[in-house]
């Protein structure tokens, strides 16, 4: 398989007149000042800063489709930005060239309750649609813990706490409108629910990180408002009996909106950040959708299954005061972490593995950060087998950072040979690039490279991403 | 965008060496017979036969890619086969070229309870894997009708009556393993439940007919055998009434399992198929599946919602026998329909649309069903808006035929005017191919065509499908 295109930094001249073109059309939504440049070249890990030559605030998919014909016209790379709020240096611009930031396309196009959908530009972030359709009694609920926007959880195909009820991205998108390399509109499907007329185009672009295109339109399928929530707060003995509760809660069929997974060294950091005082023990933070009779069923039933195992009290409760008093740990979690060391950075990562090897991944990976005295919480989305360490380092001590990449390095390998995935939600940018052969055959990346290839065949769009 | 490749049709000294070394290796599993031939291209439909050149039933992944990289060196076409239940001509060989059948390819590779997956061949059933999970305590979903293969269930992108609750084929594949078109062996992903690794290799494949590979492995998703199901029949007044209590249930969240819609006509000859008796009106057959406690309800709540729309009564039980009772007449549906025209076929085809707009787009398939005098129930997967015509046709009056195709025509029209798909779960197929274009923009045609020229540059996988 041959490798892809080779990127071309656009300098001189025609970086010159390339700029000069995009800023008469685009007038003072065209920026190539350097802190605006370098606002929109971080991510929020410790990759360095790459900025792009320029940056364009577009306002429709035909001007993005403008932005990226010029591009393409002078090979210059395209980096589509929403929030910035990516972890694995997705928006970086290693070969620089134009940013389009999608942030003033944020409109809602249009609201369908009865068939449960709207269709959104990419800008407009999960809570800012949330808050639109509050009165609606519909929500959309995929939730990756940063208020990222719509586009940039479709690239990555984002998912987070309640995947294990709703699904991740790729279950939650109808179609999408794309431009293409060569500035093509796209739109990938009609808005019927389910369709088996040619290939799935939606789901193609679904976690491509912008490398085959820049998503311009979003039709989500949303969801009811549940009528009645639970929530608790289960501790168990050890990280095996927390997995196999969650095995068993979702064998036995409870439809469980929300399982995650709490280390001890998680829990203590709570304690400490929020005076919480819970037993500082591996924990399982529960939440139930549904009627009234209902989620006081599941509740139950999850209370049952927990003491089986050896695990509870599970507390829970109804009331919405309550439920939020009861998940406080969880919400609080990431800034909680930087109570264990304050004044270091956090590097946040992900991998995925079948459920079934959860508690032997955790427990290994406890086992590495003792023995690479390192410092790092596991928070997990325990129903899908996805969890993060949050390793919280020093950036300034080489000795630690080097303890930390090998750390990182086996962790990935822990869970590729667990049958599990590299990254479960986060996605590869630039970071995770170098497992990708690891994760898959060199035919599989020979597929995946040939599609990019016959999309994109200078290599413009997102380039130095996702595929190596 | 250009054309793709031209297919050739081995013939001559070229037909006869390919012929002669798949016999060479595949001895008795080689056929190039006449009957077994015109056996492999056939479909259910009224599309006439276009045989295979020869016949060769696989044993292995290691094989099918053997026979795809010896069609590949002749640019023979390869069809793969599965159970011939598809519905759109999609195993028909208009090309002649090689049919690989994989229906010795059955095996259940494994079973992982506690990850509630499987990994199995393509030539199982549906009814087969569910037959070998029974004492696991899960089950596999996805039912269309037929007792299809999972390869072929793969390859169009099925679904059927409880996609509603467990979603079509694209949400229940976690990895596929593919025989690309120059024998690459793919595996499109690993076990994980979830990844954001790279492009979604996995639901390219699903849906592509065979066009861009041959599936030989698939790892599927299961699901707990409910602990209580619920089951029952609601007259309506009209279809209308029909269509509003099922959007009305979904909003209120009731987790429907099934909720299938049975026109008067569709009433009516099931009770004369079976002798059932029931009340000649629309109807919705539902099923709920939970706990107890939790069915009870939600048939509780879906009778009252029924109630304030001018339906009922709704007659449910939660017993076996009962309810198989009262599903009797969509169990009967397909074959009580030739009651109304004894000794004629059926030409089965869906199409599906935002379910705000299936009230419409019934009413206005029973007055052109009427206006074009020819008989066809109508049953739909009314949650997802997909809905099924089964015309009712002698084949050889050839005024009626000409009707019949016409009748086709505007349903697609009507249904594609109502932002909704040419089909929902059948597939393109041949018969479909035509609609491609109306139902996707040139441009959105051209990403699927570049995609299978770059995976396919010699057209040689199931040529004269899906793609135009």
């Amino acid at each position: 398989m041959d490798d892809l295109a080779q990127v071309r930094r656009v300098d001189g001249e025609a970086l010159t007149a390339l700029k000069g073109e995009l800023q008469g059309q685009f007038g003072n939504r065209y920026s190539d000042n350097t802190s605006v440049r370098e606002q929109h070249g971080h991510t929020l890990t410790w990759t360095g800063n790459q900025p792009p030559d320029a940056v364009v605030f577009a306002q429709s998919t035909e001007e993005v489709s403008q932005i990226v014909r010029l591009c393409a016209r002078y090979k210059a790379p395209v980096i589509p930005f929403g929030t910035g709020t990516s972890l694995e240096g997705h928006v970086n611009a290693p070969f620089g060239g134009v940013c389009i930031d999608l942030s003033m396309m944020k409109r809602v196009v249009a609201v369908h309750p009865e068939d449960l959908d709207c269709v959104v530009e990419p800008g407009i972030t999960r809570k800012e649609l949330n808050d639109y359709l509050r009165d609606t009694g519909l929500f959309f609920p995929i939730d990756p813990g940063a208020d990222a926007s719509i586009g940039g959880m479709v690239s990555t195909r984002a998912s987070g706490t309640n995947a294990v009820r709703y699904g991740t991205m790729k279950d939650n998108v109808i179609a999408l409108t794309v431009v293409m390399a060569n500035g093509d509109i796209v739109r990938t499907a009609r808005r019927a629910r389910k369709s088996s007329a040619g290939y799935d185009l939606t789901r193609l672009i679904i976690g491509a990180e912008g490398t085959l295109g820049v998503v311009t339109e979003i039709t989500l399928k949303l969801h009811g408002i549940p009528e009645a929530i639970s929530a608790g707060v289960c501790p168990f003995p050890d990280i095996d009996a927390c997995c196999n509760a969650a095995i068993a809660t979702i064998q036995s069929g409870i439809p469980v909106a929300r399982m995650e997974l709490m280390d001890k060294i998680g829990v203590q950091a709570v304690n400490m950040h929020s005076k919480l005082g819970l037993p500082e023990t591996p924990m399982l933070l529960m939440e139930f959708h549904g009627s009234d009779a209902s989620v006081k069923e599941q509740a139950e039933r999850f209370g049952e299954i927990a003491e089986d195992l050896g695990g509870g009290p599970f507390t829970w409760a109804t009331q919405a005061e309550e439920r939020t008093k009861l998940w406080q740990a969880r919400h609080d979690a990431y800034w909680a972490c930087f109570t264990l060391r304050p004044g270091t950075k956090a590097i946040a990562t992900d991998i995925c593995v079948p459920i079934s090897r959860l508690a032997d991944c955790v427990n290994e990976t406890h086992k590495d950060i003792a023995d690479s005295r390192l410092v790092s919480p596991i928070i997990g989305h325990v129903g899908d087998g996805n969890f993060h360490c949050n390793l919280l380092v020093d950036i300034n001590d080489g000795d630690e950072m080097q303890r930390a990449e090998g750390f990182l390095e086996r962790l990935v390998q822990r869970g590729l040979a667990m049958e599990g995935t590299c990254t479960g939600e986060h996605g590869v940018g630039q970071a995770k690039m170098k497992y990708m052969g690891e994760e898959h055959s060199a035919a599989t990346l020979g597929v995946m490279r040939t599609i990019k290839q016959a999309l994109d065949p200078d290599n413009i769009m997102n380039p130095g991403k996702l595929v190596p």
